[in-house]
């Protein structure tokens, strides 16, 4: 067998190695039943017990109350840009938004069809290199339907530690890539959702957290595939689930449990950052771009070469050829970018930071010597 | 290994053994890359080919011509009962539907939320154990923004062989439950959709065929993950596309070609289907709810048990214990079902005749010993 090479991309992304084996392992013969689970009825008691496996996984992991209902939905992010606005609208009132990257902006592009809108604070005009300050934001209780922010932007490498207090207002948050790295308390939150394909599963399911009784906001007006209630009232499967991504999803959650949980994965998660935040920052060869070290995120950690951008490129030619696969930066911003989900082992940072080490030894003498 | 039981579900349904084998064999290690496909950046080269791969099978089995755009969404048919209204419905002209079964009345109330519709045809009063005459419909051109229809009824267990005549208005069809079991004219049709979890892939993808200028129809002002031009304009990846989904597709549909394509496909769908009515026609212990044989559906075959409903329990179990799975009728209609999907082996049919023929000589001697 090939070694596995360290995956660095944005998302998907790694899964644990012990999830991919025992999935190939009964990937034929699901539980002994003669066929795989791909291929087996939703409405099967097996998969059935599947669909509560990775309930009861999510709710223990980020211990989610009660009043609860934790959703997998299909559409991905992208989708809940519009239900949450079109579930969670209030007439007379509007949303405020807080504007921290690309996805928000996308958010934000996509709540205006359905309601009013207002950019309560943003980061824009510092090209998101940095989060929005949140000190002088004032959500008004009578007026306001919901708030809506993304806790981590996968594109600038910025990431969310404080949320603002909305008081009685419903917070909306996008944490597609950040769900589960570290713990949140679930009822400070009204909405909380994330496509499933960085942190906890593969593409093709989304994660809802939603407090029960927003979904009666939704006028029965509105497609029923697109009204939480409709999702609420079925355990999820008003039609035929993504069978599949949810047991990946599901054993994702019992690794995430054998690791410790939440609490673990996170100390995991801050040592991994740690590494390679000091690799960026030692010496004059890399840097990062988030000049406020709190801003920074621990899942994609975005840096550049100072030489410029034709070192990067051979920065990332030379990497995958390395084994380390997926360091380009997004398209939009250039540059390189590390995501180190849950999944990421730490012996995938160390590879990277001695990568990057070499690198820096080999070009470093070359610029001295061009120079 | 346990011997692979026939899976005789609506759906999800049974995939092609070499398929499955394909998939678990490089599970781990996708095309020598060290990691598997489902963690794998939707972006990358690699997941392209193959979603390439993917569009091409669709096109060349179906022969789809150039002015269709073939896509792979999320939502499943339910959501597409929403889209084809939103996207294609006219101001001031109406939705002509025929109302075949559960799923065309669940359209027509999802379209109903859209646009103004018209139930031109139905065999609701039958409770759906006919298709809908379709003599004396009349499709205005000027007041028609589409024909609605579906072709295969998984529950009642009927299918269209005929497809009427739009003239100019496109018409829209649910091919679900029998995409790709015969061959179609693409041309005739404005838009035809199909959830793959039946004929072509596993569950969590939606296969959409749309005559490219429909989708010039829809607002800008609607979602922009609702807009099928959002999809078009990039090949399917507006957003992340649920990629093990299609990688399985794309090798459903590269067996399909193994297999000789639409036409072989279809002259076994109807030998299978011929062994499983003659069968339920012959003697006196089974029947077919579906009176008119032109209308009986060649992939899912509905029969009843003359002596009744508790045979018919007894009939699941010992068919169950017997390793053939999924025989339950749906809930809302009980009986009978046997959904011989492109996939299913003829060995199924043949090990399901024989099993039924066993169970008639076992349960025929004690019913005449009781009576």
């Amino acid at each position: 067998m090939t070694k596995r090479v360290f995956n660095f991309s944005a998302g998907p992304a790694t899964l644990p190695e012990s999830v991919l084996l025992k999935a190939q392992q009964e990937f034929l013969n699901y539980n002994n039943e003669g066929m795989s689970l791909i291929e087996m009825s939703h409405r099967s008691k097996t998969f059935e017990a599947v669909l509560a496996h990775a309930k009861a996984g999510v709710k223990r992991l980020l211990n989610v109350p009660d009043n609860y209902e934790i959703l997998f939905l299909q559409g991905g992010a992208s989708l809940q840009f519009s239900m949450t606005a079109m579930n969670l609208k209030q007439d007379g009132k509007k949303v405020l938004l807080i504007n921290s990257g690309e996805w928000t902006k996308k958010a934000l592009k996509e709540i205006k069809k359905e309601t009013d809108v207002e950019v309560i604070a943003s980061s824009e005009e510092q090209n998101f290199l940095e989060l929005p300050s949140l000190k002088n934001i004032k959500i008004d209780q009578e007026s306001t339907s919901f708030v809506y922010m993304c806790s981590n932007n996968t594109i600038f490498g910025t990431q969310a530690t404080e949320f603002p207090d909305t008081g009685n207002v419903p917070l909306v948050c996008d944490m597609s890539s950040d769900i589960m790295s570290r713990p949140v308390d679930v009822s400070r939150f009204g909405l909380i959702f994330a496509g499933a394909q960085k942190n906890i599963g593969p593409a093709g399911i989304t994660l809802v957290i939603i407090r029960k009784d927003l979904a009666e906001r939704a006028s029965h007006n509105l497609a029923s595939m697109l009204q939480y209630r409709s999702f609420i009232s079925t355990d999820s499967m008003y039609n035929t689930i993504p069978t599949f991504p949810v047991y990946i999803l599901s054993m994702v959650m019992d690794w995430m449990q054998e690791q410790g949980g939440v609490n673990a994965i996170e100390k995991r998660n801050q040592e991994k950052a740690a590494i390679l935040y000091k690799a960026i920052n030692t010496g004059d060869f890399y840097y990062s771009p988030i000049q406020n070290q709190a801003d920074r995120s621990l899942m994609n950690v975005v840096f550049r070469i100072k030489a410029g951008e034709d070192l990067e490129k051979i920065f990332v030619q030379e990497a995958t050829a390395a084994g380390l696969d997926g360091l380009k930066g997004h398209r939009s911003v250039g540059g390189l970018r590390a995501s180190i989900y849950n999944a990421h082992p730490v012996e995938g940072v160390q590879a990277l930071v001695n990568f990057m080490s070499n690198f820096e030894k080999k070009y470093q003498k070359e610029l001295i010597k061009t120079a």
